[in-house]
């Protein structure tokens, strides 16, 4: 058997301004890093111990691993880093406030922004300093891997590759992997595991900092998966995230 | 031109408590962490950034490199680990206060083990709780890998493979590297880049949390090497560290 825990970062300081991040680089809030304290705490209590770590090229993500495996004691874990596990990019809308732009364009607009699988907000202009084409960490990458903005489907078309080429061939290896990453990676992660339809995704909400655990067969067929932890506190979460885009 | 910057851990626990410290985990105090900070400012504010940065499997130097990425803005940085950079193994002496061992065995003695080139101190016991053979980082090492006691020599054995196969390369493929380590791993590094003799290395003392820039020609001869910062601090602490094996 094996197993995976996936992660979504602690609160920001934009997740508490309730704006639009994608690939702005904002930091934990202390709250957010008490919750990756507490997971660490959590993961610990329950004996996790990991091979191998993944996570973003942004801080919020990165901070969170590191918190986490300090409370692990495993400080020490090797760790690679990919901007294929960032956050969905969100074009125009990053900076702007959720609830202010749901009164400006409605409740429906911004849910289709927010959760429909195929459509993008607005593109970045590529003057804004926002622009990630200007960020040495993104040097790398050709033109056409920058994005300007992205629905859910762009981000599962980079974020797979990565699951393809370095994730799943580590935990099918045996290896024990941590990924800590953001809402919208680790949906479309989580929608090429478990085969969730275009469909069905929109409904998928992401807690932060709450340990989320894959098992996997030796085929890597997933068996089961689950949230440690209280699980009234996880569902009031996810309840909340599925709210922030509403005006009211 | 090739440049690499080279930086010894903030003040840890142990060398608040003076004690020889070795393999043993043990994390920075609040000034270790103040010090990696102010050596992140300095380096920030001298315009440095990197591509890429090199650390061993120890907290204090791993936390020593995260405080620094995070003050120069880099903490998507790829950072590789590994156990070639750990502080020299100080066998049986791990644990022991350096004054008292001073005061039972004479300066000489301490001194002798703390800067021969090739005097072994006692071995540790393999039924010591800090034997690493025990410990999940240094499952994948070999039998004959597994320090359990080293002089400079076996430090500098274990660390140029290292060199050679990982941060020499980079440095030389025009990749800006920061090394995140330890007094004695430093030391062997400093000894093997600047060839200097096994009797010269004993003077040669590393403060904590200074950065110190090594700059290369193309066919990666070292042409100088300075420290950042205030000069007249640096020969403080410089001479600090020298007196640590003393009595009195």
């Amino acid at each position: 058997m094996h197993k995976l825990v996936l992660m979504r970062h602690g609160q920001s300081q934009w997740n508490l301004e309730n704006r639009f991040t994608g690939w702005v680089d904002v930091d934990l809030t202390e709250q957010g890093r008490q919750e990756a304290a507490k997971a660490g705490e959590l993961l610990k209590e329950q004996g996790y111990q990991f091979d191998l770590a993944f996570t973003s090229v942004l801080r919020r993500a990165i901070h969170t691993l590191w918190i986490t495996l300090d409370a692990i004691d495993q400080a020490w874990l090797p760790v690679r880093k990919s901007w294929r596990l960032n956050e969905r990019h969100y074009g125009a809308l990053q900076g702007l406030n959720k609830a202010e732009t749901a009164r400006k364009y409605g409740d429906q607009q911004v849910l289709i922004w927010r959760r429909s699988y195929d459509v993008r907000p607005g593109a970045l202009d590529r003057e804004s300093p926002m622009w990630p084409g200007k960020d040495p960490r993104y040097s790398s990458l050709s033109e056409n891997e920058i994005p300007a903005c992205e629905c859910l489907k762009d981000t599962v078309a980079r974020v797979i590759p990565y699951w393809e080429s370095d994730i799943r061939p580590a935990v099918s290896a045996g290896k024990r992997v941590l990924v800590a990453a953001h809402g919208n990676s680790l949906r479309a992660l989580i929608k090429h595991i478990d085969q969730i339809s275009d469909e069905n995704i929109a409904s998928l909400n992401i807690p932060t900092a709450q340990p989320l655990v894959y098992e996997f067969d030796d085929d890597m067929k997933p068996i089961r998966h689950y949230y440690l932890g209280n699980q009234e506190e996880i569902q009031k979460a996810i309840a909340a995230v599925a709210a922030q885009g509403r005006s009211h």
